[in-house]
């Protein structure tokens, strides 16, 4: 095994854990959320998504939750914003968010249910709002980056066409790919990975897996091992996918350290202070939480 | 990735898993899991342990299982049992039992809570119960081989103790690595693979793991990279560790089958009849099944 010494984590958690949670959170319990995030060490939150209220109202708090974290936390943490549109982006680039998401889909079919627009429709998107955004880093997600909901396994041609044209619309050279259903195994991910990697030697490619089939830690374990190191997870294995019957949230980014700090990978992250993160949101939002190591700590 | 091309799986869900379930589970259901294992191409099953039904209750029933099994499917299937001991042997082995289950912990802590008798002892009696086998194998299942509920981290020395003693006793030269309370991970597996198999190369090594912490299926990436062809699992993830709160079951045998297909390993298992095996348990034994799969195909 070859495991890198330190590895960097970003909870998605306050964006793409708790927009698939169908009740309404409150703003304030997002922000605590977010606090004890920062509190465990944290540096890097995806903490809303500008994305229309009436597609996505669990985020109709989207310039609430920016402003007050980025009040309290000024240059303590990287505050990433998703941003689904030239609008959005505007908006969160007003608000103060340091990076913004931009999500393309690899398979045409996901693009179009997401989005209602085509793969082409989206990178000249992302385009503007590369432009709008300056010296901001635009950070690309390639959804369906292994496997799509509607039209199964996705090529890595398909997924580095858009790595390609992402890159030329002027997205910042750390891309994540995005197992949005949860189906991608390890050999895919070695694959992967083997394809893109000295194609696009300088660009980090970060790895945000869901955990539907119970692989995700295995996958970043081959990840790790081909010197991936950076990872998209969510406090409590919070989330799913609209569009997947079954789809499990991200990774539980406290299995996920649990792992690495077992390994001696180090994070920078305070365990037990993410834990009690994962416990408060299990005991506010009942039936969330996915991930394993509550139950070893409850 | 260095993956076999073939990989046998023993379940022992029947026995690992229900005997860990609080509440009585009828006999006629243990047979129909039992059947349904069969069904799906299972050539191993452990099916029941010859434990006194003081200690585990849930097993009182061993010998109408094990001769049921044996009457139904004479030589379509090697049917396991445990046996806590000499006079628990002499029964499995008087029932008809293909195969004989030993346990011995590497801790010597555990042993005592397990078995109420020295690590010693436990090997003097593994010993006489291989004398009354004859040609029987005697299945040496080292318990707590990476970590101890009592005692934490255990010396890969002190499971290469258990595993020379427990060959000299007349154990199979196939032993089993059990990961008791689930939180081996996987960079500990390959230091103990890396340890064991050169000082016994004529042992084939299974992996007998639980999957508490989420890190079970990338345990077994690792093994599988090693070489390591033979694992352990329990349909629906049944079960859990008395001695380690929060511990869960053994890896879902849906899940290990799911990834081991994904990535061309063949088992000799259909995967579908599997996961209607896992939503017979889900029916019948409410909250029982700790596994993915059957979420994603419900």
């Amino acid at each position: 095994m070859n495991l890198p010494k330190k590895v960097s984590i970003t909870d998605v958690g306050p964006r793409d854990g708790l927009q698939n949670i169908k009740t309404w959170i409150p703003t304030e319990t997002k922000l605590a959320i977010i606090d004890g995030l920062i509190d465990a060490g944290m540096k890097k939150i995806e903490v809303t998504s500008f994305v229309h209220p009436k597609s996505i109202p669990q985020m109709a708090d989207a310039a609430t939750v920016l402003q007050t974290v980025k009040q309290k936390y000024a240059g303590k943490v990287t505050a990433v914003a998703l941003a689904p549109n030239l609008f959005g982006a505007a908006k969160a680039i007003e608000l103060g968010a340091d990076e913004i998401t931009f999500v393309v889909s690899a398979s045409e079919k996901h693009n179009l249910e997401n989005t209602n627009q085509t793969i082409a429709d989206s990178l000249a998107a992302l385009k503007k709002v590369c432009e709008i955004s300056r010296h901001l880093p635009v950070r690309l997600v390639v959804a369906t980056s292994f496997v799509c909901p509607f039209a199964g396994k996705v090529e890595p041609e398909k997924v580095a066409h858009v790595v390609e044209a992402g890159l030329l619309a002027g997205a910042a050279a750390e891309v994540a790919l995005g197992d949005t259903v949860g189906k991608a195994h390890p050999l895919q991910v070695e694959k992967l990975l083997n394809y893109l990697m000295p194609r696009f030697p300088h660009v980090d490619f970060i790895l945000h897996l869901h955990d539907t089939c119970g692989m995700g830690l295995a996958s970043i374990l081959t990840a790790l091992n081909m010197g991936i190191t950076k990872y998209e997870a969510s406090i409590g294995g919070l989330g799913g996918c609209p569009f997947a019957p079954g789809a499990a949230g991200n990774i539980a980014t406290e299995d996920l350290v649990n792992m690495l700090h077992q390994m001696d990978v180090e994070t920078g992250i305070d365990f037990s202070k993410l834990v009690n993160v994962a416990r408060m949101i299990d005991q506010t939002i009942p039936l969330s939480v996915n991930g394993h190591m509550l139950k070893v700590y409850n």
